[in-house]
């Protein structure tokens, strides 16, 4: 089946079976319609190679995902993905882990594949501009910023929340609450990036209050927001015998690995510890009990990302740095403060 | 910095950096090292646009993932991106919702993009010849098969466990325990698909034990293993007065949906109702109670759907149909039978 056994059994010119399939206004309803009911059940493909053949620029646009068991990143990335397909890009997907490197990964990428432009989901905060110099093309960087480098504002472009004000928002929540002794799972105190910003949150939430930090309620788990380690993190603080009757941590994911660590250990959550956590995945509000939350906006995240990559791309605008609102979803993971955890086992059934 | 910029700040020709960084054998260990720490030191990343160009085919493999939200899904994406990544291929992604048509987008994809082969995750059951001809080069279908349908085993290729059994094997775990009366959340009965296929799996653990089916106890939810949809499906057997004392779902994210509409109603689990699941995400491992279910090998399934689909690609090996196996993994979401269900309200806290 080709566009002309369309054309001779619409009984029209190849180029208007053309324009219908192009989209041009140029035609009658009524041909249009005839000539989309013959595609339709003729199961016909239209073949762009020649068109593809006389284009001279690539359009691929690179996705270089870092942290590649991120339910978060997930979301956003349906987001992105839907957007450049829309847009009549072509996305170029690579993953790394928490210790890969975006601006090498996606240099790589871009020479090998050509690319228009680069969209980092998950980065390091710390860019120097000899690192930047290694990307030939516009890159957005989504979900994180430079806080702790030294890029020009000019010579990048973000879509992100302000995650210290996230995790300060979910601390006060806490502390609201009646609670003073809030212990905090985070990957790292000090890794410049989006660990060390949120845990600055944590401290400025308690400094607010007037409540001087306790190296012994803040346990670092290391790696990437892995549920593994949020779990490990939490059991280290109850066999340490750390008094706290809330919990912050810096994902969804790593809430839920510190509610079953406690549940496992015989403290019930909310009673007897409250737990928060930052993202509002969709599985969240499934979670028992349902996961008091930060919610992230992954999917306007995910487009507006794509937007401000394809107007630097196509030259219709420059660099801009996007902020997004996070909002307090209230589940039932928290609860007014009570009596300090006592740690004691339990076991589990079956 | 260009490669001769790195071979003469290491005194060698531009011939023997470009052996070092094609990793050719015929270089001294010395000047190899010599060569990769300049290459790191200056941040230098080899130029592969002249290969790329005299290179007459392309690369490029499509991967259409139906139903954009499904967990599973998300971890077998995993294996097949880094999989195709290591193997020198680029991957081109597609996603589509449950209703979306993955046979036409994958043809789209394979004109628009010149694709040397196509991964189907997640598919109808159905397809006849004169559907699949609409694509011409090789195709996996990966975490189904063709059962309901009238392709000719040589003419695709399959990488998915046996659905009617692993369903089987799960109502089986329940039925051991002493379940009689046990319901069944699916998105349809008769759906040509993996839905229906499970649906059968469940039928027939019950007439092994002689349990006549019982309509009143079969939630069809529609979608495709969404929570909301699944969550909702729990509720109308609830509020219809149906007495069981255990749960079969299709998909771990429905089975966790189902937990938390029966725990909002006041149903225990497992005391008053088990559930089973079918997956084995990361995440059921987190899940209070932890997740008793059907473990597919997501990681090896994306893996050998790509080495298959690339043995057909370049010709080394034809089309197979290769059949993975399920593990039981026993959480504690389900216990020994007890009472029937009778719904009570309860009221969430906070």
């Amino acid at each position: 089946m080709t566009i002309k056994d369309i054309a001779r059994l619409c009984g029209v010119s190849v180029s208007t079976v053309s324009r219908v399939l192009n989209n041009r206004p140029d035609v009658s309803p009524e041909v249009r319609q005839r000539v989309l009911s013959m595609v339709e059940d003729h199961n016909y493909i239209p073949n762009n190679s020649a068109r593809d053949l006389v284009k001279t620029q690539s359009d691929t646009l690179g996705v270089v995902v870092r942290g590649m068991s991120n339910l978060f990143f997930a979301e956003v990335l349906k987001a992105v993905t839907q957007t450049i397909d829309s847009r009549g890009y072509t996305a170029v997907m690579r993953q790394i882990g928490s210790d890969g490197d975006e601006l090498k990964t996606g240099a790589v990428l871009e020479r090998e594949k050509k690319l228009r432009g680069l969209l980092f989901l998950g980065g390091r905060f710390d860019y120097t501009p000899g690192e930047a110099a290694l990307l030939n093309v516009p890159f957005v960087c989504c979900s994180y910023t430079n806080w702790f480098g030294s890029l020009r504002e000019e010579d990048f472009a973000s879509v992100s929340i302000d995650d210290r004000a996230a995790a300060h928002q979910a601390v006060s929540h806490l502390l609201a609450l009646g609670h003073r002794r809030i212990a905090a799972v985070v990957p790292s105190r000090s890794d410049r990036s989006i660990s060390e910003l949120r845990y600055m949150g944590y401290r400025a939430a308690l400094a607010d209050w007037g409540i001087p930090p306790d190296p012994a309620l803040v346990a670092e788990c290391g790696g990437c927001f892995e549920m593994a380690e949020a779990y490990a993190a939490v059991e280290r603080l109850l066999a340490a015998g750390a008094e706290f009757t809330a919990l912050f941590t810096l994902s969804d994911t790593m809430a839920m690995a510190a509610i079953k660590a406690l549940t496992d250990h015989g403290v019930r959550v909310p009673e007897d510890c409250s737990v928060v956590g930052i993202d509002g995945i969709p599985l969240s509000a499934y979670t028992v009990p349902t996961l008091t939350t930060l919610v992230q906006p992954a999917e306007e995240m995910g487009r507006e990302s794509v937007a401000l990559l394809l107007s630097m791309v196509e030259g219709t605008g420059g660099p801009r740095h996007v902020r997004m609102e996070t909002t307090l979803r209230q589940g039932s993971s928290c609860a007014a403060v009570r009596q300090p955890v006592v740690p004691h086992k339990s076991v589990e059934r079956e």
